[in-house]
C-alpha cells in the first residue's frame, strides 16, 4: 500500500516523534517533514532522524504533503489548521490528528478543512507513555496498538481507505466509531484510569508518604500513569469533561458500594464484588508480546 | 550467614512455592520441607523442586526445622500454629509468616507460640502477582522486594537478627515497623491500590464492555491487580478493614474534589491537582531492573 509519498508531522512530542520514527521504517521512500514551534525541538528530531526535513513554518512543512498529522495538544490544533488551509497544499492532502478526544476536535477542525475541500478524519492511536517528548519517542510505539478512527457520514471513502491503510502499515489494529462513541469509550478505558491513578496516589501518600519504601509492583502499576504531564492531562480531562464526569460518578457509586460492603462485614458479598471485577478484567487481552 | 539448616514452608501457593525455590538457591545446604493440605499440591512442588520433602502432616514437616514459614491464607494460620506447638519441635525453632496483614496475625499467633516458648515474628515480603499457585512460583520473586518485619518489644533480638538475615539472604530490603504501622502503610500502598483497580475496572466496563478493544497499557497497568484471587483479597480487605476504610474514605474525598474541579472548569486548579499527584508518584523509586 504505502501510497503516502510525503508526510507532514506537526509537533514532535512523544507521539509525533514516535510517528516520525515509525513512518521512516514503514514508508522508507516517503519524504518526512516535521514542524515544531521551537527550533531546539527540531535539533532533537534531526539527532534521532537525520533524514527528516524540519521547519518552524507550517506553510513550508505542508509543501508537497499528501498526509498531514496534527500531534500538538488539542487546544493548539485549530490555529494550526488555519495555517494549513492558508498554505499551498496538494490536491491529495488528507489531514488527521492524534488527539485523545474526538468530539470537539472533529467538530472544530472538519469545517476549517472543508472550507478548502481538504478531508479531515480524526485518529486516536491508543499508544503513549507517562514520559513525554522526542527523547522518549519509540519507532515501535504503534505496533499492535488500537487506532480509533472517527469518520463522519460525509467522509469520502477514498480518504478513509487511505487513512486505514496508513495506520495499518504502522502496525495498528484499526477500529472505527463515531466521535461521540470514541469519547465515551476512551473516557472509560483511558481517562478514567488516569484519574483513578491520580486519586490512588493522593489517597496513599498525600497525608503521609512514609509508606513509599514498602511499595511493590501493585502500587507501581496501578499509579504509573499519574506521572503523566499534568498540563496535557488537565486539557484532556477538560475536553472530555461530560464523559469523564459520568465515569467518575460511576466510580464513586462503586466506591460507596465497596465501603458499605466492608462496613457490613459480609465477606461472601465482598468476594463476589471482587469476582465481578476480575471477570471483566480477565476479558482484556494481554499485550501481544506477552501472549503465550 | 545462611545459618538455617532446615526450613519448613507451610502451604506452597505462589508465595510459599516461590519461597521454596528461592531458599533452594540461596541456602543450598538446607533441608526444605513443604507441607500442603492436598497431596496433589505436593506433586506440583516435587516437579519444580525434586529435593523438597513434601508431607500432608504438619507434625512430620516440623521435624528438625530451625525456621518455619506460614504461607497459607491468614484465616488458616491459627489452626496451623496449634498443630505446630503440638508437634515435636527443635529448641532452635523460629516461626514467621508471609501474611498481608500483621496486627491480627501477631495478636493471634504470638501467644500460641509463646505458650511453648517459640518465638514468632511477623514478616510481609512485598512480592506477589495477580497469578496464584505453585505453577506461577518464581525463585526470584523476593529479589529487591521490601520485606516488612513486625517485631514487638518482647521479641528476642537473636530471633529478630536471624529473621533479618534470612530475608536479606533471599535478596529482600528488610524494613522494621510495629504491626499497627505495617497495617497502616500496607493499607495505603497495597490494599487501597487493589481496591482502586477493582473500582476502575467496574466503572470502566460493568455497564458496557465495548471499550475493551480500545484498551492500551494505561488501562492494563492501572487495573492489572483486579485479576487477583477474589477470595484471598476479600480476606485481606476484611482483616485490615479499619485501615482500608480510612484509605477509601480519603480516596472518596479526593474523588469528590476532582469532580468539583471538573465541574468548575478551572483548568489551572485541575492541572495543579494532577501535578500534586505526579510529584508524589515521582518519589516512588523505579523497580531495580529498570533503574538506569
Amino acid at each position: 500500500m504505502n501510497q503516502e509519498s510525503s508526510i507532514a508531522i506537526l509537533a514532535p512530542g512523544l507521539l509525533g516523534g514516535s510517528l516520525a520514527l515509525a513512518v521512516r521504517k514503514k514508508f522508507p521512500l516517503a519524504v518526512i517533514r516535521v514542524w515544531a514551534r521551537r527550533s531546539e525541538a527540531l535539533d532533537e528530531v534531526r539527532q534521532r532522524l537525520p533524514s527528516a526535513i524540519g521547519s518552524t513554518s507550517i506553510a513550508e512543512t505542508m509543501q508537497g504533503a499528501s498526509l498531514a498529522i496534527l500531534c500538538m495538544p488539542v487546544p493548539h490544533m485549530k490555529a494550526a489548521a488555519e495555517q494549513i488551509i492558508a498554505a499551498n497544499t496538494t490536491p491529495q492532502l488528507l489531514v488527521t490528528d492524534v488527539g485523545s478526544v474526538k468530539g470537539s476536535v472533529v467538530t472544530t477542525l472538519e469545517p476549517v478543512f472543508a472550507s478548502k475541500g481538504i478531508p479531515f478524519i480524526g485518529s486516536h492511536p491508543m499508544a503513549g507513555s507517562h514520559a513525554t517528548g522526542m527523547a522518549h519517542a519509540r519507532g515501535d510505539l504503534f505496533q499492535n496498538a488500537a487506532c480509533l478512527l472517527t469518520p463522519r457520514e460525509s467522509t469520502p471513502s477514498e480518504a478513509l481507505n487511505r487513512l486505514r491503510s496508513f495506520w495499518a502499515t504502522l502496525g495498528c489494529r484499526v477500529l472505527e466509531m463515531s466521535p461521540a462513541e470514541h469519547d465515551r469509550h476512551v473516557a472509560r478505558i483511558s481517562h478514567l484510569p488516569h484519574a483513578m491513578a491520580v486519586l490512588t496516589t493522593l489517597a496513599a501518600l498525600k497525608d503521609d508518604n512514609r509508606a513509599i519504601p514498602c511499595a511493590a509492583g501493585g502500587f507501581r502499576d496501578t499509579t504509573r500513569v499519574a506521572s503523566g504531564d499534568p498540563t496535557m492531562w488537565s486539557g484532556i480531562l477538560r475536553e472530555n469533561r461530560a464523559e469523564v464526569l459520568a465515569a467518575l460518578q460511576d466510580a464513586s457509586g462503586h466506591l460507596n458500594g465497596l465501603i458499605e460492603l466492608l462496613n457490613s462485614g459480609d465477606e461472601a458479598q465482598l468476594a463476589s464484588f471482587l469476582a465481578s471485577a476480575k471477570a471483566l478484567r480477565d476479558l482484556v487481552p494481554a499485550p501481544p508480546e506477552l501472549r503465550l
